[in-house]
């Protein structure tokens, strides 16, 4: 065991359910000591929080795919550390993990649930967007259900977020035309410039279904939905037969509570459409696959990305808030520590 | 070529587009001559028309993986018959063949497009139904799409039609728990005695949804879906985790001019569901597939089916409005001339 640091530590716990959008109020910050690794376990200290659309699922206490975090209890989330003491011989002191832990300064971890990361191969904040959980999701969505071919039209919705960017990258890459779908002129720009999709459509826009239809003249093949609303309605009289639905997320819901009726679904007779729902955590080997694969392309600068970072542990529920009204630029991260020295 | 019958042929042909439920006054009968067949072509006279879910959508003028028939055109749709004359050497008179055709007492066929029967393996009417179209979209159905392995819950929607009916009896051989939902007492009961599912439930009873959730107690693995509607919303919230709905048909609502609102597809990232439309000829090689495997099951009286049968061609159009209301029970036929002597 090494030198174990002592102190306060940190904790964002969910202090009521959000009704509707959550508020910072929702949470508090609770204090209590540094804890001291046993057998087996790791102690270190939070560099970046990653805040994710599926986190709203967790404050709500409704039947899911995911146990919701109780009253009480630390918000959950993927994060970054520097490991500060361990009581497992895998991991000493400086070393950089990535694991599922929570809104803490501090965490404690079953060594086994951590994974090394190599603090060079990419900028640490990297691992929890294009390289981690976000960009893992692009890739099985497009490899497991899309699946797109070359000369196919390929929609993306919410083309500038940590999923859809690689999504719509991935999708460039297997020969398709891409069209995203984001909010406002300023994304849409960065989508097709940046990240050189064939066409953006602003959602905003009173004339989302003409646009997109001008936009996807030759129907849509594979749609990569984050995002439900009008836009999945957009979509869908667009279809081509045996078009493919990548059903990753409805964001634009998560904050209703009541979901609103959604399609008929005799299209999908006709149609021969298939939609199929993804939760990346399913095929756990796509993780170290995506990473093996998408490093280089991150260190030659071939695979873009954007992050919006927001600072200390406290504005974590703010950034939540934020991400899912849209106000996110690409993935959404909270700095809660520097970089190692 | 052999000698060529004279006389008048009937036809079926579509007088206006109906609204809502097709009526006997859509259609009228336009007499002909019977043509003589060239060379390639082949004379048939009709025995059987099969009466399918599916022909209302080619009554309306609305885009579909099909066109629709045009006014004036005789209506289209499988049928057996008997070669009366053959301008091909791989048909003789006397021969038994099965065909897409249409509402007629006489047809001229390519002869490419038919399949020679063999009329003493099983009863004609058999290959338009439980051997043909219907059983063929149900095996395909379970083998591309459901799935059903032993120990999972099936649920069929028109358990007594003609595809649901061979749907079941295949998730039974699968080892599948198989529970169907059918209209009426009289329908369910041989369901459950004849057809051997587990259970039965009446889409009729108020009590619907908590009918069926009693009889799923383990959830609802595969939906074979071919109604859609109330049906369709009970069957939602039980399914499970990576559970598949087979997309077959929703003729709850073939007669509606607007198609209601369905299901918020939220549950379907939250529970990783499939949802899968098929069209049985999209994979041809399926008819032979299912006749080979089927035929021993239909001579051992091992595969069990039921037929509706209304006697005269001038009916066709009454069979389809009864169709649609469900007022046969099993496949519905319709029989133009004896079988062959």
């Amino acid at each position: 065991m090494t030198h174990v640091p002592t102190g306060i530590r940190r904790n964002v716990v969910l202090r009521r359910r959000p009704s509707g959008e959550p508020s910072p109020h929702d949470f508090e910050v609770v204090e209590d000591a540094i804890p001291t690794p046993g057998p087996g376990e790791v102690l270190t200290r939070t560099i970046w929080l990653s805040v994710d659309p599926y986190m709203r699922g967790r404050l709500t206490d409704r039947k899911s795919y995911a146990a919701p975090v109780q009253i009480g209890e630390v918000m959950t989330g993927e994060s970054i550390g520097e490991v500060m003491a361990s009581g497992d011989p895998a991991f000493k002191p400086g070393d950089v993990v990535l694991g599922s832990r929570g809104w803490q300064s501090h965490s404690l971890s079953q060594a086994t649930a951590l994974t090394k990361l190599d603090p060079g191969a990419a900028p640490l904040s990297a691992y929890l967007g294009v390289l981690g959980m976000p960009g893992t999701t692009a890739y099985s969505g497009m490899k497991d259900i899309g699946q797109p071919k070359a000369g196919e039209t390929v929609v993306i919705s919410a083309a500038s977020g940590a999923v859809g960017s690689v999504a719509g990258q991935i999708a460039k890459r297997a020969g398709a035309r891409v069209v995203g779908v984001a909010g406002g002129p300023d994304k849409c720009l960065w989508v097709q410039e940046t990240l050189g999709f064939d066409d953006c459509v602003d959602h905003r826009s009173p004339y989302l279904a003409d646009a997109l239809a001008e936009a996807c003249p030759n129907g849509i093949d594979v749609y990569f939905e984050n995002v439900g609303g009008a836009v999945q309605e957009a979509v869908i009289p667009l279809l081509n037969p045996f078009a493919r639905v990548v059903m990753c997320g409805m964001v634009a819901q998560y904050n209703e509570r009541e979901f609103p009726p959604g399609p008929n679904l005799g299209f999908v007779v006709g149609k021969r459409v298939r939609i199929e729902g993804l939760i990346v955590s399913d095929k756990p080997e796509r993780f170290a696959e995506w990473r093996a694969l998408a490093a280089p392309w991150v260190a030659d600068g071939s695979l873009h990305y954007r992050e919006t970072v927001i600072d200390g542990l406290e504005s974590a529920p703010e950034a939540l808030a934020l991400l899912l009204r849209g106000g996110n630029f690409g993935k959404m991260l909270v700095r809660v520590g520097a970089d190692p020295a």
